[in-house]
């Protein structure tokens, strides 16, 4: 049998427990050139919050009853396609469940020896793509800038960081609580980590005494507010995410006037418009950056698809500690 | 003696007549290499209100008993500067005042025989390179794209409008009032004209039944609010200026959580910044549409230095009609 989370209703405001069904279904059959894939890993991602309305979006939402969506790793059950045999390791969009059936060319084959296979879900997956296609487009960080992470400590925040460190930047992580902040200093090698749960105003102003040329937005809100006075002239704010309003009714933004006179740039992205093609090359210098001891990771690893659900729902609010993570047996 | 047009105090919201102060001074003297020019035409633009407050931006202020700043056109009355004779025209920085002494490597000579000198202030100068500049740098307009102008009547929209019909795109211009939107639709050739003293959202819709791809900011204020969540996936936000905004405490601006979801990009831009290094090039350019009879242009030229003051004054409430211009004797 194969058990999996479904979507039981769309969330009102914070997703709660009861929007969320456990379930049971057969194993899925296999079609020609389809694959079995055993789930090891399972990918939890704020963006799977959007998934969960039926708001127009990039992406269609999850249908009520449908399984949940997420990436995972795990290794082929069987398999009806040459390329793929029983035992290999694979990276796809596979769903909150133990098990999938997936077409052959949907996945992506990955090597256990290279890393633990858990990090392609994060330092080498979509979190760390995320961070290295947007850095490259959009943030475009030069030696002796100054970099403002949010959600600093998280999947794709430690990954920007460490990339802008080793693009020559001065780096500052804003993330929430000195466990968190310690963990950007200390073990990331920022330049300085700020608590937002304090008012950032001023360690900003001490942290940037020149100011922001690159912000990366995860979050929104009251940390977007206290940043996007600060960039300089042709300033860039890397719009990735906003999680502190996926929950609630968005506040107004900043007024765009400072957009004019300081040149600034203001972009949006999603990774998969133009990251998967790039995979390959990203993967490669990724494993450079670690195997140099440059680029290092955390996880957040939660154990059993019935503690989805409520990992999930501390995601949202920050209660993760690193790339959050569940492992299945 | 020489006219003057000299900033008496900062103003407090909207300028007043109070603000400025008429003055008479000396010829001056010319320098080894300087040009005296006798101007014959001011731009009076925008941008110039910035110049009146004392605050950080991209330019210094005028001082407090100051020539107010401007461009002109001009000839040339007196030259120390092999380059230039008397009776050349030039166009560059002079100020609100009859003649101005300048090193003549400061000075743009313009040829009478192209256009009339005027245009140099417009269609052919600072505006209208403003228009080229960021519509090709940010807009990047392509064939069968919807874009929008604000003040769309105005010295910078008009030309944004006609140069994105002639790169094959539906035109919507925003103006007020229904003698400039009936001059934006039937003399300029936009697709539509939208009055900004109407509610917009409607016929925006009716006028953008695909949604918006670029919007070129003039405005701010309610024509952004407007304009904003119509906004399509990768839209671009040209942001040129906010004269909604220029007297007051400004607004707050949108959320930007669409920025993310719609991968929107919103920049600002100054046209000094890459402008005059490429403006052989706009000129040719320009000149080659005016000659084929696709770029057109309207101007509200004020007679006599004295009026500069309310017509400025006026320019802020959006009382002109065209790009503004004072016809000196």
């Amino acid at each position: 049998m194969n058990p999996r989370i479904l979507l039981a209703r769309r969330p009102s405001g914070a997703p709660v427990p009861e929007d969320f069904r456990f379930d049971q279904a057969p194993l899925p059959d296999l079609a020609d050139g389809e694959v079995l894939v055993r789930h090891r890993f399972l990918s939890l991602d704020p963006y799977q919050r959007g998934r969960m309305d039926d708001a127009k979006s990039y992406a269609k939402p999850v249908a009520i009853g449908g399984v949940m969506e997420c990436q995972a790793v795990g290794e082929v059950a069987a398999s009806r396609d040459g390329r793929f045999r029983e035992g290999d390791w694979v990276l796809g969009g596979f769903g909150w469940q133990a098990f999938s059936a997936r077409p052959g060319k949907a996945l992506i084959p990955i090597d256990p020896k290279e890393a633990p296979p858990s990090t392609s879900l994060g330092v080498l997956g979509m979190p760390g793509l995320t961070a290295w296609v947007g850095l490259k487009d959009i943030g475009e960080p030069k030696q002796g800038e100054t970099l403002v992470v949010s959600a600093a400590s998280g999947a794709v925040g430690q990954v920007v960081g460490q990339l802008g460190k080793i693009a020559g930047c001065r780096v500052v992580g804003i993330a929430g609580g000195p466990a968190k902040c310690a963990f950007v200093k200390d073990e990331l090698g920022f330049d300085a980590a700020l608590d937002h749960r304090q008012p950032l105003e001023a360690p900003l102003d001490a942290a940037c005494p020149d100011g922001v040329d690159i912000y990366w937005e995860n979050v929104g809100g009251a940390v977007q507010a206290a940043v996007f006075p600060r960039l300089r002239d042709f300033g860039r704010m890397v719009m990735c995410g906003m999680i502190a309003q996926y929950n609630g009714a968005p506040p107004p933004g900043p007024n765009l006037g400072p957009v004019v006179r300081k040149r600034l740039r203001i972009q949006g992205f999603i990774v998969s418009d133009t990251g998967w093609a790039r995979y390959a090359q990203f993967r490669a210098e990724m494993l450079g950056h670690i195997a140099a001891g440059r680029l290092t990771w955390r996880e957040d690893v939660v154990q059993g698809l019935a503690n989805a659900p409520a990992a999930f729902i501390g995601l949202l609010e920050g209660r993760n500690f690193g790339k959050l993570v569940v492992a299945l047996d």
